[in-house]
């Protein structure tokens, strides 16, 4: 006999894919529960059948107090390697629709991520701002263990991933690499998998490096930066990935703006010296075959200096900071970072409603503007006066410019704003990373401020002492490192936008100017 | 003891004018009945006291049965010299808040014409279109006597009224004389009388013929367009003067606009070769002394050939046209005026939307564009990164650049579409003109198709006869003579407009292009 089973969620099947549309408190009957992929085959009352993510179902415990069946067995509470409790609940939406990999592994590290959207829906979010995924605080240093395990932890062994930081022309900065680093993203590519009953979306990715290009979904990127935030997060903004989409994620329009996004993420990675370098990083980028893939995958979520343990790593070649001036500085960049988020989300909310205006009433109005023209033309020309022509010629010419004018408005956003919001909005995912990382300093500055108690208490010596201040200081040359490179990133990226940006407003308003001067040498001079 | 009021509409009071606020229903205590110029002074219950027009008081009788008081008092019921009955009821309007003149005649006669506003109240209307008064059906030829009375009337003895038609290279046309007549309206002051109890614009109209300045107030105006309306509304498009206004007459924006207006209605009347040449039209722009004027009034209020026996002036020097010629005629112009009024009123319509836009929200938007760059320009000029005012600098131009613009928007429809939206509304006013006069013509058509059963019935003989049919074919001549008038005047005024409006629209275009090209010259290229 057929299992039942509830439905927790809305979910809008993809046309041609198989899937079932279903409403959240309906019930369904399972077909299949072992179709794979994190899928069930179902039967609603309308005797319609197709695949719905198990996820969205609490299958046969309806009602039951003992768990919440599928959907909240999904939920895992996880102790990790450095003593922090995660509760990590299962997303209710993937890229592909699937929740399975090459190898299990990648499975339940993927399931772990969530991303819950700000506006609880896939659909009706606009192309920009709520797009952007709140970064969940994922280290919070003050919820975990006491910052004294952090501060007072050896130093892993492997010298090889030290992260010097020198002292250049403006101060603390990054060990760059001689010759930076980039990559191409292109050539989307439908595949399926399930014989035929899933689909997904592989992009080919070629780095400047190696020039060989490697294949990727859209989870492996997701993968990727569960591990970069893992590794780095407590020191870097790991921005977040363009959000995943249920429904519509095969439309041509979504795949573009999507790679472009991917590739906006990709570029900004590449020009990071410390992740760019990592190990999980060049993975990614340079994996020969599946083999080292998986391998390297498993290595990856095996690594321990993750979190806060990243400071370990930082190697300063300039004297010791004290927490005073350690704290200055950290207020000084928290001032910074939310002062511009409060900058850029303006502009970001403008930036919406003028595109909104410029793609709607705008050109409609334009269009009506032209139409009047034409009209009025139409009707000048029933008169057979003579001479009527030399009017309603220009004047049809007039309307006709209008017309066009209004189509240019239409597609103008797509040329000059959407680089200025997309570059903005990238900076509001950047900036959304920094109250976690200034947390964890936070944390740590208070905790050296009490060190002489902790040394009077006995619970520390005076050796932990030196060590927590030489850490602290590492943590400040890394933060400042950081900043100045978010700098120099910042000046250069808003020097770039901002001058796209100008150009093609020039060329708008010119070409406005331009065919309206075309239009009036049609009128004969009075 | 004092007499009692009650409040029949709400009043606005002038500011600085002596008047009192009331609202409907309100009831007021008379102080004075006798102030003159049509005006009482009175008291609320708030002892607040003041001048209220008569019209808008019911004095003494509450709620009695007996007419309504002093304001039904002035509707009064002509039976004017043609045998029309005209009920005409009291404007609750006033051009200077008065309803006295300088000779009494001229106050009922002043007093008969109604313009009760579409929108019903003098405040809240936009800028154009609502301003444009709907003309009353002022000679409602199927309403008034039988057709025939005109189509037999003989013509009036003076010769010298007579309207030639000739058949120029267009067709029939008017006698346009050597030197084409032109005025100034300038010099807009306030006057006051009644002790300076009541205050007035005045202006100064200066002929192109005589180059002498005379001075007429708005009701002067408005009594011209009477004269004109009665005496050739029958057969020719004589537009409404723009609005009257009670609240705000005095402000400067009302009184230049209202000039502006004038002015368009008083050169359109001048560029008339029929009404140009009038002998009312005349008096108003020569009159040499208050007595030649007075005297030139009472004339004009006596001449009889008014309504559609300007028909019988018409001196066609061609082959008369029978009937159906006529109705096709007829027919056609009715078809293209119609279609042009449908064409104007959408041209007028997208204009209104277009201009709230391009003074409200567009460049609120730009505003807030410019202040977006300036401020996250501020922010980035915290950071103290060496280089950093490379950015600022141009970031706070542009940003200021943006805020420019959006002052530039708000001016530009003042300086494009007001003249476009000017234009066309004088053209509805026109257009709104000809179903009466369609309607003379077909009322007409109808009478003279029966002819031959009038003869059969003994009410006419076969002269009469001959009579109607030259009759129909002289006022055939004189639409079309007016139709090539419009056409030629239309094709003129649309050129000019729609040349002015473009190069307008090509200057603030350019003006964009060229700050924008500016302000991004300020970045440094990268």
């Amino acid at each position: 006999m057929a299992l039942t089973a509830w439905v927790l969620y809305d979910f809008t099947a993809e046309p041609g894919n198989n899937e079932l549309t279903v409403r959240e408190g309906e019930t369904l009957t399972v077909l299949d529960r072992n179709v794979g992929g994190g899928w069930v085959e179902a039967q609603n009352s309308r005797r319609q059948t197709g695949l719905v993510p198990e996820d969205y179902l609490q299958v046969g415990h309806f009602g039951s107090s003992e768990g919440g069946g599928s959907h909240v067995s999904n939920t895992t509470e996880q102790w990790d390697s450095r003593g922090h409790t995660s509760t990590r609940q299962a997303t209710v939406e993937d890229d592909d629709g699937e929740w399975d990999d090459w190898d299990d592994q990648s499975v339940s590290s993927y399931r772990g991520s969530c991303h819950v959207d700000e506006d609880g829906g896939p659909s009706g979010r606009s192309a920009y701002g709520s797009s952007v995924k709140i970064p969940r605080n994922k280290f919070p240093f003050s919820k975990g263990p006491n910052p004294e395990v952090f501060l007072l932890a050896k130093p892993p062994a492997n010298s090889r991933d030290r992260l010097p930081v020198y002292i250049g022309e403006v101060g603390p900065v990054w060990l760059y690499p001689t010759s930076p680093l980039d990559c191409v993203i292109a050539d989307p590519r439908k595949e399926s998998k399930l014989y035929g009953l899933k689909s997904f979306i592989e992009y080919q990715i070629t780095p400047s490096t190696t020039n060989r290009p490697v294949n990727h979904r859209y989870k492996h990127f997701d993968w990727l930066y569960e591990r970069l935030l893992e590794k780095f997060g407590s020191a870097l903004p790991i921005p977040s990935l363009p959000d995943k989409q249920v429904t519509g994620r095969f439309e041509e329009d979504f795949i573009r703006m999507r790679m472009e996004r991917l590739q906006a993420w990709m570029s900004r990675m590449c020009r990071h010296p410390v992740v760019s370098q990592s190990d999980v990083f060049q993975l990614f980028l340079t994996y020969r075959d599946e083999k080292e893939w998986k391998m390297g995958k498993r290595t990856a979520e095996k690594d321990e200096t993750v979190g806060p343990m990243i400071f370990s790593m930082i190697e300063p070649e300039a004297a010791e900071l004290d927490a005073t001036h350690v704290e200055h500085r950290c207020e000084q960049y928290s001032q910074f970072t939310k002062l511009m988020d409060d900058g850029v989300r303006e502009l970001l909310n403008v930036g919406h409603t003028h595109w909104k205006r410029c793609t709607g009433p705008l050109p409609k109005e334009y269009e009506r503007i032209g139409r009047a023209f034409r009209n009025l033309s139409t009707v000048f020309n029933t008169s057979k006066y003579p001479g009527e022509e030399t009017l309603t010629d220009a004047l049809t010419a007039t309307g006709t410019t209008y017309e066009e004018i209004a189509q240019i408005m239409k597609q103008q956003p797509n040329n000059d704003l959407h680089f200025l919001l997309e570059t903005n909005s990238e900076y509001k995912s950047l900036l959304g990373c920094f109250p976690d990382i200034i947390s964890v300093h936070k944390a740590a500055v208070e905790k050296v401020k009490e060190a002489d108690r902790l040394v009077s208490a006995g619970k520390i010596d005076h050796s932990d002492r030196k060590s927590m201040n030489h850490r602290i200081s590492s943590m400040s040359y890394s933060l400042q490192a950081e900043m100045n490179h978010f700098h120099s990133n910042r000046i250069y990226d808003y020097n770039r936008v901002m001058q796209l940006y100008l150009e093609r407003q020039v060329e708008f308003y010119q070409q406005i100017a331009d065919k309206l001067r075309t239009a009036l040498s049609q009128f004969t001079t009075l």
